[in-house]
């Protein structure tokens, strides 16, 4: 059916919405696609509903397509599947929670693992059953701390999530290639640049797990890639390859100085080189032993960690935390310094650790033999040449280091460059955590039961409205790929007389006859006010019906290259079929 | 693309769920449509989500084409609009209201009056943008007391909802009929046994309003019917004719009786009768005065309210509640009655009631003129010969005595007749009151302002999956209209060897390729157990693959009449798509 600007419910904006501030965002709410309702939740208008309607699309055919199989469960669901899997405490406050009218405990649910583990189990019970996968596109919900760049980041929002169900780890493997071909052909065929990268699983707890991101500089998430080798990754997931060990024989012995004034790593490595030790030291050669406190999941107690990085880096949270996942990491406040007066604030050294049962991880550069200039545990003292394997043995390593732009790759081609994504996707291979929960096995063909294993892959369907929307513009709007835009052609009535509005109304309904969807701007407005829209609202072809007509000619404009072509008239509509690749 | 049994996400079940009392719930989950999660809220499987999808689409087509135009609301909505209406708070327990980690008050949205009218405010100005139609078709929340009956009545459910936008009350008039002619087509396109009935409009405050009741013994909403005019309504909705008005002074003088031992309409017309009055009484000569308390939103204090029904009828507290919304309505409780001594509990007349200070309102039937006999404020005692107009005057008259088949039909023509029915759509003149709230005015050509006048319109989508169940079922299972059906032909291969099995797979490939959607029963299984499934799930068209195929032969079950027809293999894809309606 034919859509006029005259009557469609869209009301451009010439200003950038006050609360933005990345281009998808700002864009999205001037061109009319969504409005904010609260922060992080947004309806939807005419030309969003449709954009995203056409993204849902392109996911379905391709998870029909490896066999999976769509269903819908609820939003608003009971407290117990998510209490078994400890999930309804573990979210924290990202999870809403709701009281029904009987006092019942209620979530708004952020994702479906136990739902789908639940539904199998009920359906299910031979090992001919299997495998299955299973899959919904479905209105999610979390309480994301900071909302941002409006449905890049929401509260409510649509995502496509799927499960499969294999009896083995084959079968899991041979699922998780099929979610990662459908993925790439999802994301092809939406015209996105992406890349896969290793991740780490967060809280979802498990194995194998990539992530896919969308190269754009305003996304949140940061990734490493080798330019030689195509290895990307997660910083999280970047592990840092371990340097040969050293001989310790040839090492000096350890010494404590008197460092007065020595605050910071800088000030240290200058007094250091001022002391005529006849060696120069950098922050490289420095150990910084940070203190932290860390908590299970269901534990009272917090206990200290120490983790021992060079001084040359600082410690990524997000690294370590990733490396801790499920356990909390907190920083230590003042009264853990009082309770524990071992640890000498500035000083902290691998002696006093040990010693006082600390446990105590290391970088994965402090091999054995290393030599390391570190606190003394004494106040304005540090240690020079403390040989790690000699005069400290830390209880194991850990990735919690920063990841820089020039460290050697970990698959050892190339050294890393940074760059930022937009998560779009995530592969993750559960294992049996959900099936453990609630004990789904099948019955196998010698009647003993056989624990199933499970994958878990989602597509933020909403979200991939702006992450395209963010590689897909310039300074005057939107500029959608054919796949998802809104509209095949944006027709413009450009001029007043008779002629040329019948010709207009008469192209847009031929063109509609022949199967694109065509977006007919019929207003009274001026030519100018009209290109500004089409150019805003970013139909990828839009087609000018203006004084040309008299002699037989129409305007066909590319959104994209912004390249113009007379195209004649008796020809113009097959023409734009063929542009639209309808043919 | 074909789907096989063999490795559809379905088992059907042999016995019926222990909590189903209706057939459409028993039936939908026997044949694996949906399953439930928590009361009221349910997961819908591949045959289930494809039904819903049917409906959906019928219900978009058929919006679409009155020009009205899909956006999507959030269904996590912030508390402010909803105060603004103070719906917040007159929603009650129905509502499901949630904090967000900040503590700001949310709710699930019930129904979206407030959203659609800010979003109209946001982007229309002037009286050129109107009149507007806007819908969405959308999961809604409400928190319902007794959820019953599996979808039929959801706490989550799918909701095709949409509001109008007019300058005049004209124009609401022509948005409300092309709603109401949209309805009949999508009702009748899902071959529905429906029904039109004036409704009253609860608690959504407004005038013209209209139900759509599809017709079920299993329904919830009584409504009553003239057959001889097609009168049709709502039971709240019926107004009673009042009788002509009597001459008074023919009357004898009121009389009062001892009357013990007369404490139901029975005892009391037994004692008359026997009291040598020279009259016969029956219960329809009594007076039933019936004491409630009553109290409008956002108020403390309740009020005592009287009605007066003839004795031979009840008090429909539907009825009542109906003609006094938006107010609440409550029953005294033995406080009440001994705050207020002069309530004679059983013997409550209009005398008290008029000398305290306490409204009285009387059923339409008691006009001037006519002698009732009722309580004399007294224990044990009665009055005979009470005349309206002469011995009490009324404050007014109330719908509130029950409706009975045999009534006189309010528009003179014929009588009552009673049936019950499911809701399953609602169209609604609601005026200005929601424009009112947020101050939607247009700038109208004069540059005054112009109020909005709305129209709201609902149908239950995911309820309509139940109500054609309900509709269209036997014995053996579901009976699908064609609109709906999960698939346009279910293909039975009814034998093992591989000539059948073949002749299976390679009839279905065609009818695939001709445009059909099959669901292709390619077990292991009895033909026994595929027939049974077959039945159960309702397919249209049932299509067996046996033995009859050596002979060139295939036999094509009609699912609702029983009806098998032998038909030749090298017609037999002609015919099947001839009978699904796709040539």
């Amino acid at each position: 059916m034919l859509t006029r600007m005259s009557s469609l419910f869209l009301r451009t904006l010439r200003e950038d919405p006050a609360d933005a501030e990345v281009p998808s965002h700002k864009l999205l709410v001037r061109a009319g696609y969504v409005r904010r309702v609260a922060p992080g939740v947004y309806s939807w208008l005419p030309l969003g509903l449709k954009v995203l309607r056409n993204i849902e699309q392109v996911v379905r055919e391709e998870m029909d397509a490896i066999g999976a199989q769509e269903i819908q469960f609820p939003a608003l669901l009971p407290r117990e599947p998510y209490e078994a899997t400890n999930r309804w405490t573990e979210y924290g406050p990202n999870l809403f929670r709701l009281k029904d009218r009987k006092g019942g405990d209620y979530l708004l649910g952020p994702t479906h693992e136990e739902l789908f583990t639940q539904v199998v189990k009920g359906e299910y019970s031979s090992y001919k059953d299997y495998p299955v996968i299973l899959y919904q596109i479905q209105t999610k919900y979390r309480d994301e701390e900071r909302p941002r760049a409006g449905i890049l980041r929401g509260r409510e929002f649509l995502m496509k999530d799927s499960y499969s169900f294999d009896l083995t780890d084959e079968g899991l493997g041979e699922s998780y290639a099929r979610h990662r071909e459908a993925y790439v052909k999802i994301f092809d065929r939406l015209g996105l640049r992406y890349v896969i990268v290793s991740a780490t699983s967060g809280a979802m707890g498990g194995s194998a797990s990539e992530e896919f991101l969308a190269e754009s500089e305003t996304g949140e998430d940061t990734f490493v890639r080798s330019p030689e080798s195509g290895y990307a990754a997660n910083v999280e997931a970047v592990t840092t390859p371990a340097p040969p060990e050293q001989p310790i024989d040839d090492k000096p012995p350890a010494q404590v100085h008197h460092t007065p004034d020595t605050p910071t790593i800088e000030t240290l490595v200058g007094f250091l080189n001022a002391a005529g030790l006849g060696r120069t030291f950098t922050a490289a050669d420095t150990l910084k032993n940070v203190l932290v406190k860390t908590r299970l999941p269901g534990a009272k107690d917090w206990e200290l960690l120490g983790v021992g990085v060079p001084g040359d880096r600082e410690v990524d949270m997000k690294r370590l935390e990733a490396s801790l996942a499920p356990a909390e990491v907190a920083l230590l406040d003042d009264a853990d310094f009082a309770a524990h007066p071992f640890l000498v604030k500035g000083y902290i050294g691998p002696g006093a650790l040990t010693a006082n049962g600390v446990k105590y991880l290391v970088d994965p550069r402090i091999v054995t033999g290393t030599a390391w200039v570190t606190g003394a545990d004494k106040a304005d003292h540090h240690v020079v040449d403390l040989v790690a394997g000699r005069d400290f043995t830390p209880d194991g390593t850990i990735e919690a280091a920063e990841v820089r732009a020039g460290d050697p790759s970990p698959d050892g081609a190339g050294t890393l460059v940074a760059a930022r994504g937009i998560e779009i996707g995530h592969i993750f291979q559960l294992g049996r955590k959900y099936a453990d929960a609630f004990a789904l096995d099948a019955l196998g063909p010698d009647a003993k039961p056989v624990r199933i294993t499970m994958g878990s892959y989602g597509i933020g369907v909403s979200r991939l409205v702006a992450a395209i929307a963010e590689q897909s513009h310039d300074e005057s709007g939107l500029v959608w790929p054919r796949a998802v835009a809104p509209f095949d052609v944006h027709v413009v009535i450009a001029g007043k007389n008779e002629e040329i509005t019948a010709g207009g109304e008469q192209l847009a309904a031929e063109l509609e006859a022949a199967g694109l969807s065509v977006l007919l701007d019929d207003r009274k407005a001026s030519p100018g006010v009209k290109f500004a829209d089409a150019e805003l609202i970013g139909v990828p072809t839009i087609v000018v019906v203006g004084r040309g007509l008299a002699s037989g000619l129409i305007e066909v404009k590319d959104r994209r290259t912004g390249e113009r072509t007379e195209i004649a008239r008796d020809t113009v509509v097959e023409h734009l079929v063929e542009l639209a690749g309808k043919r």
